[in-house]
């Protein structure tokens, strides 16, 4: 690895830790996510996104509202984007599936 | 019934027609309520908003998206609101869910 690929690869990581907190919502139960939110802003984030596809996003909405009411009442919904993501299916096939995005900040 | 209680009756169905446009999505196929959803605009709505509560969210977020890709483009989100709405169960005790509510328009 020469010289130059060493420090783009530093600064991609910073990027990573500065903006983009984002908690992926899957199979695991809620609480495990509200931890991880929780956990983020505890350890110092100012804006953490939760990210959710197809039957997880009512899992995410659970996710956020847990957040808000029950653990953190200060933090403000920066807003809840939805849209539609293309999945290339093991036979070759396309499927298309939502996504949620609900950006939260202290 | 008085005069006055058929006025009011009227009036509440008027509003309804009017200012509340909503499809509550539930148990049934999603293309059913993408259905629903359309078929409100083309009889000359301006506004739907698409509701949904629990597991009911992720096709929510289904029919919002297959409306606004496939058959309306030229839809505006209006927003995205979510919340948490108490349950009282068949023993007695409350239960927490959360709910999804989202406005489109032309």
């Amino acid at each position: 690895m020469t010289d130059e690929e060493n420090t783009q690869q530093t600064e991609k990581v910073e990027n990573t830790e500065k903006g983009e907190n984002i908690v992926y919502v899957g199979k695991k139960p809620t609480m495990n996510y509200v931890l991880a939110v929780v956990t983020q802003f505890n350890g110092g984030m100012n804006e953490v996104t939760i990210k959710a596809r197809g039957n997880a996003i009512s899992k995410a909405v659970d996710v956020f509202e847990i957040v808000r009411n029950r653990f953190m009442t200060n933090l403000k919904n920066k807003g809840i984007v939805t849209s539609s993501e293309e999945l290339t299916n093991e036979d070759g096939s396309k499927s298309k599936v939502s996504a949620i995005q609900i950006t939260l900040a202290v």
